[in-house]
């Protein structure tokens, strides 16, 4: 203990066995609350904490003594006696991307539901920031962890780790995850291009070490094998999820002289992206280039033309994860689970059937 | 103090006198360790929080005292004798706004690098909301607040509150805040209109409870007098900053028959609505009607065509919010100050000089 928890400390303990007079603004224990009022220090926890579950006379009594010796609840004292904080940290790699912030919005409703806060942490995908937020359970300041990242941190604590993925999963882990059938939309979303009549498809990839990117790259693959294409390496492109990424995606085909009426985009940023560089090199959108996206941002359809793209459940993301994650803080050996959500094809005006280039 | 907090402290003093043996797990206090390593309070703190300034001999010494006896540092109790909870919560209306988040990763930086963690607070304007964030403060399981909104929740403490206003303020309050000359951008936002040949410009304003927007309002109303333009209160339309509200605005205009020939929005979410509507009725921009926003939202400029607006020093706003609230946590006696940025038009493709309609 501190010098200055034991400053506070002293001067009330002597009063109370001198029964000197002490300033009324001096802060009480729940202790010496009950022993005024001549119950148990449960009784008085009880009355403060759920005063619904205490007798009437009681409850009136021990308010009588709260009100004339001062006591104040203290939430970090009561945060340190149930161990609970209250607080849950969402770890999300960029918190500009509006594709994350619906997905918060999601956590904070079933939060606020359910008594608890969201603390947000945007890790620049630092594996030192994510650490730091991790640090957080381990030293007991916050309950648990949502992490929107395809890396769980480690926490160094025995037993379940309070942790649940959204949006992203780690292959072969214990931990709980909710995430979309990311191969099959990707592929629903090439599939819908060759039916369009495209053959020459490039995609834009997101960051290979995350398992969602490699799965939208699987379905990408698996709808070309479907259509008897072949798979031109030379047509992939990788970004990392930013619209600068999109642009340079698309500027490095064109470079290479590479040949495509379509693109698929491993998310709608890069699309906004890939759509910019297209326009900026006199190609349009959908005329020459078909452009699809994935995530569904609430900017997408305001783009021109609105972007087709892969809706995300981006709310219903947020909500079970946070409800996965109350589930774990109230019962540690909940066994862990991944469950999959279904995305859809948002058909908008970026995409149209292809024709053979007049030039 | 908490029961918990006594209970922890009396065995520990009874150990100390009497020597007895005590289960090996218990929590030890830090004044247990400096005893029985034979060093002060203060080191053992400082060994604990900052090994880095402890010689190598001290450290390892207090280690091995430690590790026999088992004190593990528990951040809540630290937090509960200094009072601190490094956590700061930032309010703001709206997640999904783009503004708010690059304000907030401003607010994160300035907080990452002073050993702040920020929660997160959305509002979506509900007064019972916000006040539930307050209460947090009142139960110090915060340490302050900075509200981007135009409401300062009240706070049941006594003395200095901890709250700073970022992006917006509240008039003859002393609470400090930073937040842009709205008067004047918006001025400047007009005047460019004027200057390109329009008179019939439509505003469409946000919700007028917010001093910002009456400020925004107040700079196209002296824009136009500058330009010896006659106020029409026909051409203003209200707002509530969401896409869905620029659009109606417009639609509301056209089906009153205004004329107009350039409009300025009050945010770039209206603005990108707004955009959407006149497409809608067929009306080209910027050809028929020029349309200028505010805020600069990264996507302002990925529209077909490009949004013209105010940019806000978004970022700067965040870390200043941030600075002034650890400056007041620092020093309760800091003088309540109000911080005015400069916000820049940033000209794109949505503006075109007056043409008359050829219809």
């Amino acid at each position: 203990m501190s010098a200055d928890g034991s400053k506070r400390k002293r001067p009330g303990a002597k009063a109370a066995s001198s029964a000197a007079g002490s300033p009324p603004a001096r802060v009480r224990t729940v202790k010496e609350i009950a022993a005024a009022a001549n119950v148990s220090v449960a009784t008085v926890s009880r009355a403060l904490q759920r005063p619904e579950i205490v007798s009437e006379a009681t409850r009136l009594h021990i308010q009588e003594v709260v009100k004339r010796l001062g006591y104040t609840p203290n939430a970090l004292a009561r945060n340190l006696r149930t161990a609970r904080t209250r607080l849950v940290v969402a770890l999300l790699p960029d918190i500009t991307n509006p594709f994350f912030s619906e997905v918060i919005r999601g956590i904070e409703q079933v939060a606020h539901e359910s008594g608890y806060s969201v603390l947000l942490g945007e890790t620049q995908s630092s594996l030192v920031r994510e650490q730091a937020y991790a640090d957080m359970v381990a030293a007991r300041q916050a309950d648990g962890i949502i992490t929107m990242s395809h890396r769980v941190p480690s926490i160094p604590i025995t037993g379940r780790l309070p942790v649940v993925n959204a949006c992203e999963y780690v292959k072969d882990s214990l931990i709980s995850s909710v995430y979309v059938d990311n191969v099959a939309a990707a592929g629903v979303a090439v599939d819908y291009l060759v039916t369009l009549g495209h053959r020459d498809i490039a995609f834009i990839a997101g960051p290979p070490a995350s398992p969602i990117c490699i799965d939208r790259e699987q379905g990408y693959r698996l709808a070309l094998e479907r259509a008897n294409i072949p798979l031109n390496p030379a047509l992939t492109a990788t970004g990392d999820f930013s619209i600068e990424a999109g642009e340079r995606a698309i500027e490095l085909l064109l470079s290479q002289g590479q040949s495509f009426s379509a693109v698929f985009c491993s998310n709608d940023e890069m699309a906004i992206g890939a759509m910019r560089a297209l326009a900026a090199r006199g190609l349009r959108v959908p005329e020459d280039v078909s452009v699809v996206g994935f995530d569904d941002i609430r900017f997408a359809r305001y783009m021109t033309p609105a972007l087709t793209t892969v809706a995300q459940p981006k709310n219903a993301l947020g909500r079970e994860a946070m409800t996965m994650l109350i589930e774990l803080l109230n019962d540690p050996e909940v066994p862990p689970r991944k469950r999959v959500l279904s995305a859809d094809l948002v058909v908008r005006g970026s995409v149209a059937p292809y024709l053979p280039r007049r030039k």
